[in-house]
């Protein structure tokens, strides 16, 4: 089998992985001798809980890709590959890598180039909100971060109410942890009443809440999300 | 912990469920004698693969839901849960539940009954696709099946193309299986040649291909998709 780039998901705040990493992901990790990752401290600790046992963990090849990395760095990372014949691994702080980090940037020179892309399995906490939530999953869409700017907001929120009613996709939201719970207070009184909104906290953890509900039920005892991972949905 | 709905994903073709499933859902896959299933025949034998083992399997109850399931019984699905205390599982026929099943029309009566709902990680094609697209995970839609109807497929295809490069908003599609081929080449010979496509094909599979390509690109060397479970991802 040729060198590939293989992306490794990372358990989402749960001490054991067996929980929601495949155990086929750990032989592919000791496959590896280099890895891109967006900080080297919580990379060698997610190395050490996932198994990795191929290396002293001191000796491991990480390479960090963030904010500060030049996109000349970026074409550098994926020589072990071309050149030595070599898989390199790239992984998230938690999650799916390359969907709420800079992991595409990678995967878009590794497929401009032809390199081989191998995606692994692990927790999603977008899917395990959608699956849970019984709202629409046959169409949907993902918005990240929602806008900062009140008008913007305001306006986004409005285009993408008129896509629940008319188009059934359900939309799905992250905030900035500090503010989840004014972020649902804000949703329950800006949208419909018929609007459903569903609040997914604590992912795969023991504390895990999840709840769907019309917008206005959410002012009567809302939880309290404080700065807890949540993903909130909108749907009818 | 009281009674719940388990949501278990079941492999997307592959036969080692150690690859796509991690080994906490056998264990609550074992809490379980009573599971919604699509079919009968289908479910019993993931029951098998996955290791189920807490009941000889002509003795686990099935209940039936597909196209020919009516609400009131959907109603009843939960019983268990409701008058016995008793955990009910709901499986997918591969993939994830929920998602392109109709599953989720039990999760949303759960939610409106209050009934917790536990969704387990495993493969999503549409997550695994993404992530080795290098396209933006941060915003991306999932539209479901592209419409039959040529005139409503090139009005929707047109909106989507303004979503991808005015929004950066990735386009994900799946097709009915047959028509894989057809509809890459309408695409490639549809859309902005500044376009990408990624075509994601056997995804957990041996014979897994994922490539991304400007749309003109693929009228070159097109592969050979057959029948092959394929996601399309549209973006820039």
């Amino acid at each position: 089998m040729p060198a590939q780039l293989i992306l490794f998901p990372v358990p989402i705040g749960n001490d054991d992985p067996d929980v929601t990493i495949p155990s086929y992901n750990r032989e592919l990790l000791n496959t590896c001798t280099t890895f891109i990752v967006e900080d080297e401290r919580t990379a060698r600790r997610n190395l050490k809980r996932m198994g990795y046992t191929a290396l002293p963990l001191d000796q491991v090849e990480l390479l960090e890709l963030n904010e500060h990395t030049s996109p000349l760095d970026i074409v550098g990372y994926l020589d072990p590959i071309t050149l030595h014949g070599r898989n390199v691994g790239l992984m998230s702080e938690a999650g799916l890598p390359c969907v709420a980090d800079p992991g595409s940037l990678v995967t878009a020179e590794a497929q401009r180039r032809g390199i081989q892309v191998l995606p692994l399995v692990g927790p999603s906490s977008i899917m395990l909100a959608l699956m849970a939530s019984g709202f629409n999953g046959q169409n949907f869409a993902f918005n990240g971060y929602a806008p900062i700017k009140m008008r913007d907001r305001d306006a986004l929120l409005k285009r993408l109410e008129v896509a629940i009613h008319r188009d059934n996709q359900t939309q799905i939201f992250i905030e900035a942890p500090y503010r989840n719970d004014q972020f649902l207070e804000y949703l329950a009184h800006q949208l419909q009443p018929i609007t459903r909104i569903c609040v997914a906290t604590d992912l795969t953890l023991p504390t895990q809440y999840i709840r769907a509900r019309l917008a206005r039920q959410w002012l009567n005892d809302p939880p309290q999300l404080n700065k807890r991972p949540t993903i909130f949905l909108l749907y009818k």
